[in-house]
């Protein structure tokens, strides 16, 4: 095309010519010609971590005088931009990269460069004036930029899953109320039990999930350290001790964060721990959500032929060829989300044990995953609670009848008559179909007001809440 | 909007406003609301499988004459569009939803209707004439559309990675060619070892890969066989014996695959298997990539104070702040898709054993993780032969260098003179630091000539290749 | 205490005091200091394994001239001990251990030795007669020795494993035509669908098993192939040719499987994806394995609250508290062996991506939990068989009448008046309780002998197996 | 055999005959003989812990007035004999059973019940008198006494894990103020990047572990909180509400542990996420262990082609076939036992979400996976203390040469002239061989005072710790 501009840029490996309207330099498009591997998009919270990271480090840089008043101006603007998401189709990197992350900070290097030469009326690619790496990237390094912007983008979508997860188990606990009168069998191994209340199994619901809640919040406050200022392995070489002070504290200003330095540079430079922790906790988190999913499933089965004890919200029509039917849905994509975030911690894990010495370089896979957890975790519970949660329905009829039937009811004539005597009874209960309480009633095992008292389902499930 | 033109859509849970310039219909919305999870798009290769289903259907139900000439037609052409791509942004579904597939089946169900009833003249969502369940859905459910258009969208994708992985163990045998008379220091547990090859190195890369190229395509004949025709639960209720016969015969002339009916059915349709089968190969594979990228990386430490034994292509400035650093961002980027790999795998595995009764609801995730593991392999096998192993050259005299001062060569002394006064040797090189050579030699250990050959590196390693 | 023999056993890093009545010897001591991890003992098949590999090597390096014939005979004689057990307390090495496993070869090396010297009427530690490396390991490496015996030991579990599956996959197969005529409502998403036969439902069980019976058996041939010859990383450095070709032969005829010689040694000593690959087809097994005891314990959930479909032969009283509560603890062992499988399969994976160079220094660990997979399926596969399986009973009239109660029947309406307006009759099948039967007739859909036949539900189910 | 005596022992499903010198009874018996999965013993904790349970409940039911006082008595000397390990042989169960515990949880109050009767000058199965499940499973159900043993048996084996890691902790701290003035190079990506002090470099280990340390004390809180008075399913059916209290006291005295009642007995009984809560503890631990592992290998690979900076402890020797060789086998089995962990992990977070409603009946396999996982654990920090880190000494000599040629050097130039004109010297320096300083020099770029003081590696690794 003869109408389209083009420049050309250079770094010490060749040159390369570039559409000029891109914002993304030479760096960026090694990168998208090294690593073509998922074709998914940088994290959209990643990017704008990295916005705030380069305006705060141009702040403290101007501050310590090392950058000029101008170009420090334009590189918040600049950064401001990405922050705000306008330059965002111009982070082109694939996420699974090699280079611990060189690539994405070199991608926001080279845009907010170009854009600040742009506002001060230069053409882009003129790195004499403004350089991706001696200006935008000033007392900087990946190795501390990535990890600083990764627990940014970490802690955004951690208070939107804590958000969502505190609303869940708000849900739950409103249905452990409502449904407190409820009585109905408990279940082990699936086999019927002793009785119930359905209130008392959301409310041990709702109780797990607050642990979740909790052992998830607590993995925030690490987040809240970073090794902004430790440069290439966390000796601080090449950053002013003044811009490791200040670069923090706009950086907390900026983000809203009260973001600290942490204790031991190196160690904060070549460990992701920190990742792993919060991984974990999305880990158990998502299995007893699975576990959940399962229960309310199996409860929901049927409607002839299954334990139908629950109704669920029907959503959408359940098959394509069986006119009718309405399936879980809501539960149904939840484990699934639980499968993924359960293989997302294992690749996680993975990642960060191979770090080796100064820098964990398998950081963009780790987190490629982690806020895909994240992500999808948040956007789950959400949907847990709107569309199946707060609808839940019980057949109460049903319950009661299958505790009436119960053979578990034995267990509390236990105490008055033993264990061996009571499993005959049991026994013949099951041979002969008859309920316990006739058996009891015809062998006089106790006198008749008694026996109602013992065999009274409410009674057996304890105190109410 | 005055000008927007909307439709009504119905179904048994009640009615929903489209915009009519959509192809999809109120289930595919019902979908786009219920699971808002991802944000990821339905892999094209997936989308592509259910065009193809749908036409081989409409052909089959045609001739069993249960759809009429006309709408087959119609169905036919709209088909060919969803296989060629041009209606890839009608499917909207995220890739991990409930309902085991249904969703993405309806999808594919409603915009093959809305376009053939565009084609035959009639407006969108006049599902009398042509209805997405009744009509594109003939003869068909979910659970044997979708499993079908899995093993389609897997043998295609199977298919590049079988491609790429070929050329990656041509790429390394063409190495050990080259390779086979530079001589180096073999290493267990990362100690000095014995004398070896480094052309029998990269030919031991390249026969674990010729392996697991030959475990890999060994996974796609059970592929082959597919279950279109069991309808809801294998039992095939609901569609004529003919029609099975038909359908896989038309799949297969459209899809270029010698497809064949599963032997039993009601297997064929609760069973993930076949997908375990495929994902534990693949993980297989990268574990041994993985090891062999760490191999790289670390004979290409240095360049100083590394091995420094390799030169791997130059790809990219390593460092942000290190100048003139390079890193062995191809092998690392091969680490960090083997982790994803088996992440994958693990998510696999997972939504694999969660199958319940006639079908596995669980089939979503799996496929979105399988679809992944075969598009990120099928990437990075390009990219790792083309901008890696190609281009590896040996720093032979740090190599030969290293040979000469090994200790490890007082093992072909070892038969000489018994392996306790050849540690003592050893254990006196490696104090004094003098070589095993002059050691033997003051000692008199053997004739100088003797020493010469049983010394001689090369001999050590064995026959040549 | 003065009764006790001690004698001094030496190495290059010092000296040691041993009870004498001992076999083992100063390095088999130094790795119990070294490795109190787990304090199980090293698997009898690795350990009978290592006695014929000595014994095979024996008989080879007498051929090659090296070993003389009096020594040759006493270490055949102490390495036939070994493979009879009778020295099994002498192996007194942890399962898990650093080297690579040159504890358990020196373990090995140093009680055959002892025992021979014994033989010939030495004392023990005479090792300028005998020596553990000179004599017993001559001509190996652990590098080869070690591979070679697990490749002996997973064959040997592997042949019982397959022998008691295919116990299984032909008391599945027995069930399914036990059961072809028993008919029942099939389940998609736990929600009724439409009919199936009990039968075809085991039959799917024995056919996805014999799929595993497969996949594992092809997992045989590869472990035929071992690297004995290849001593310190594959070039065969200190083993003659003829001791490469002759001791496969007698390790071939000792322990009765035709091995033979890989075909690139340095690949063969480097690499540990056969395992892997066993693995692999074992987790495949085992979550088609828990899918079946999910299943299993889901139709013989109840007896009263549950689906009550199915009788499990009651194995031992299920509850301490609950009298007469019978649970399927068959089925929930399976489970669990299955999880520790899969678990097992990842510590297997992580092993095998951390080899290095020559060598993969975490065989021990690889090993201890491939063995252990083996071993508890075999076990596990057992007692499946012959305390649950065959012994199950089906509540036909329970399943009868689930069917006639289903709305799922309305699918067979489908093809007669399409989906629409078939679903409209499911939803009012569901608000009312009346039968679809009832209501077709009601509202006409069909002449009653025809709607006769289309909901029966045998012919629902397809042709008879 | 004649003399040998026997004892007919009944139940609800038949009778079996007994070596009467056995205290287990006929419910131990029927285990054994429907789970021979892993051969291994139950953990000898767990066994302990069931002893103080026992106990501690015969305490509380005297007091409740429901046990008899001459009962009690046995039954309490009859658990302390357990607790002290003198029946542990009568412990026969494996640790891999269905029935969510029942038969070992029956294995221990069939023991205590012999041993009581025969305090009480009883035969042993005489129980009328004294019954394994009236008496000694008093107010207990196995959904509450193996829970609680469980917390018990971890929380023991977690005390003993700190303590070693404590030790391991001091450890690397020790040695990083030894080895805070050795200056080496720093790696990224394995290349080398700029000075660090190898203090600084075990700070970051000590650091790292100390997260460990203290995240792993955070699980232990949780497992203060048990469940025990729950019985079957949360309910506390036929526990005494001051049994509740009674039993959890005494417990408390007698473990020595703060116990406590959870705060909603349901959620107790039927979750699992404290266990998996552990070990996602552990694991990460031990990912961190791997890390840090890896490095020292790396770090003392060589002697003569290796990195060589460090000198680990020689353990033992380490080649079967190479004379002198030594390698870092006590690193290796840390790697192994992170694998096992990681593996370990898996399976229990795949037993802990197969709960389902009321119960977890995966327990067993969860438990001898956590139970495991810890003891390793203990074993190996113990090990790495004490065999490798303690005696670790530096090659100074390597390390500063390595410093002087390292073209990372550069990076202190940066700021000086610019990020592209120190690319052009840096490969220079590469192309040549000259030393960074020499460059600078003839080219002038510095004042030859100031070169020497922005090179001077000290400077560059920031402030001393």
């Amino acid at each position: 095309m003869t109408d389209k501009q083009v420049r050309i840029e250079r770094d010490f490996l060749g040159s390369i010519e570039i559409d000029d309207r891109s914002y993304y330099g030479i760096q960026t498009l090694r990168a998208v010609e090294n690593f073509p591997i998922t074709g998914y998009s940088i994290h959209p919270e990643l990017i704008r971590a990295l916005g705030m990271i380069k305006k705060a480090s141009a702040l403290a840089n101007r501050k310590t005088g090392r950058l000029e008043n101008g170009i420090a101006a334009a590189i918040c603007i600049a950064s401001d931009e990405v922050i705000e998401g306008q330059l965002t189709s111009q982070f082109i990197v694939d996420p699974i990269q090699g280079g611990a992350g060189t690539s994405i900070n070199m991608n926001a290097n080279e845009v907010i460069a170009n854009r600040a030469l742009e506002l001060l009326g230069h053409q882009k690619g003129r790195y004499s004036i403004i350089s991706p790496n001696t200006h935008i990237n000033m007392s900087q390094s990946t190795n501390d930029v990535f990890p600083t912007a990764i627990h940014l983008a970490v802690l955004r979508l951690l208070d939107g899953v804590i958000e969502e997860l505190e609303g869940l188990v708000g849900a739950f606990s409103s249905k452990a109320m409502e449904f407190d009168d409820v009585i109905k069998i408990g279940r082990t191994h699936l086999q019927d039990a002793v009785p119930i209340r359905l209130g008392q199994e959301f409310g041990a619901y709702a109780n797990v999930l607050r642990r979740d809640l909790n052992r998830i919040r607590r993995t925030r406050e690490p987040l809240l350290f970073v090794n902004l200022g430790a440069t290439a392995v966390g000796t601080g070489l090449n950053a002013d001790p003044d811009y490791v002070r200040l670069s923090i504290k706009h950086l907390a200003e900026i983000s809203g964060y009260p973001l600290e330095t942490v204790d031991h540079l190196v160690d904060g430079t070549q460990n992701t721990d920190g990742y792993t922790e919060v991984s974990a906790a999305l880990k158990i988190c998502m299995v007893n959500i699975s576990k959940i999913s399962n229960d309310l499933r199996l409860m929901a089965s049927g409607p002839r032929a299954g334990l139908n004890e629950l109704n669920l919200p029907p959503r959408q029509p359940g098959s394509s060829i069986m006119p009718g039917k309405v399936n879980p849905v809501i539960p149904e994509v939840m484990n699934q989300i639980a499968f993924q975030v359960i293989g997302n911690d294992h690749t996680i894990t993975l990642a960060s044990e191979a770090g080796q010495m100064e820098l964990n370089v398998m950081e963009p896979v780790l987190v490629f995953n982690l806020l895909q957890s994240l992500s999808i975790m948040k956007n789950g519970f959400h949907v847990f609670k709107n569309y199946c949660i707060e609808g839940i329905t019980p057949n109460e009829d049903r319950m009661r009848e299958n505790v009436n039937q119960s053979i578990g009811l034995i267990t509390a004539i236990n105490p008055h008559i033993g264990y061996e005597q009571s499993a005959e009874i049991a026994r013949e209960a099951l041979v002969t179909g008859k309920p316990i309480r006739e058996i009891c009633l015809d062998r006089n095992i106790l006198d008749a007001v008694v026996l109602e008292q013992v065999l009274d389902p409410f009674q057996m499930t304890g105190a109410k809440s």
